[in-house]
């Protein structure tokens, strides 16, 4: 292990996102490609929607543990994004919308039952990650915001023109992420180079995008399974009507 | 919710297994049917060997947490039965024998290099469970080895009959877990039988079993995903050759 210099570790972080982000897993180019049934992206959203309300948890988790009140008060605005100011808005709000769109009960979505196990256990791998690691950790871990406002555009595009059943608005959420993504990156991206000043440390905030990059990854390859192919739900699991 | 006899929940918690326990799962009646490729056989250890190796750490976590003497030495026997009395027994190295008998090389199975990021989700999973609900959850979620020695018998049968790769010798682990599973079950069922006495301590051992279920359920869905069909592994995990 060789010292990197920040330009070499950004490098090596985005050429992790270049080899294990989501945007490159096969379930994505069938959602955006317009290739999913209704059930298929209900799915997508009932099961991505457990991710949504669980990064509220994940962000307040990172304050919590963390002793420099700059980095709490930059790390809250991400608090209200997800929970906004008020009743109703907010992203989880906002991802509500699209579950909302898709037909899907939302005491159905928010009471979990459907939920993959699979899913459950990805993203809590993730609050547990932020929650037990180090904090250049848990900030390393955040950088797939980095890669996510190409995907999120190529998502509004393909969804928009390839399902009758999603509209503008219920798809409200992505349209406010892009800029909050690429603020919460850049902040993130810069606390990361600054404080990552050994091998060691820089060789963890890498290992700490690969974890990432694996929950977005294995979230996606539960779904596959179990609405694609072989289209085997676990049992309890959500079975759309067109399964 | 109405309140349960001790038969009634003994009942409740078989039919779980009746219809969640991993035992149903394809992937199963694949592997001891004869139908996997040597590859799938070592993809399954290999990710199963994680499992293995967290058990002695989950079970410390409930003695950890447990105010009764009794129930802790109890409870102390399985890391016995896990870690052994000296170097190399124990079922952890037994599992070892497994993957060394199957071409693995030991360094990378224990490395973890290999596992399928869901693999290590879902194990997790079952680790946190066990440190942060009640005792009673904990002990409740134990209970899938109430059905393990019917699966156990029929994957030695099974194995040995179906792949010249495989010996007696390399499935020692499953010759002595039976005896110790029926023990430890006998004694976790006894313990919930007796501790769950309302309706809303039974639901919760319920939900606890139902859990484990999931953790094993999903063991073999991201397995399957990635080396069944569409064999698509997760970037960084382990190839087998013949994938």
């Amino acid at each position: 292990m060789k010292l990197l210099s920040p330009e070499e570790l950004e490098r090596a972080l985005r050429d992790i996102g270049a080899k294990r982000y989501h945007r490159l897993h096969p379930f994505h180019a069938m959602l955006h490609g317009g290739k999913c049934s209704k059930g298929q992206v209900q799915a997508w959203a009932l099961n991505r929607y457990y991710y949504q309300a669980m990064i509220p948890i994940k962000d307040a988790s990172l304050i919590a543990r963390c002793d420099d009140s700059a980095v709490r008060r930059e790390w809250r605005s991400r608090l209200v994004d997800h929970d906004g100011e008020h009743e109703g808005e907010g992203g989880i709000a906002r991802w509500l919308k699209l579950t909302d769109g898709l037909g899907l009960e939302r005491g159905y979505v928010t009471s979990l039952r459907g939920l993959l196990p699979g899913t459950r256990f990805a993203v809590e791998a993730y609050v547990n990650f932020v929650r037990e690691k180090t904090l250049l950790e848990a900030i390393a871990s955040s950088l797939t915001e980095m890669f996510s406002p190409v995907i999120i555009s190529e998502r509004m595009t393909g969804m928009l023109a390839n399902y009758d059943f999603v509209t503008r608005e219920t798809l409200s959420y992505f349209d406010k992420r892009p800029p909050q993504a690429r603020r919460d990156a850049d902040f993130a991206l810069s606390y990361v180079k600054q404080n990552a000043r050994t091998p060691e440390q820089q060789q963890a905030a890498l290992a700490a995008l690969e974890f990432k990059c694996g929950v977005l990854w294995t979230m996606l390859d539960v779904l596959d399974h179990a609405y694609v192919s072989p289209k085997h739900v676990p049992p309890g699991a959500f079975v759309p009507e067109d399964h």
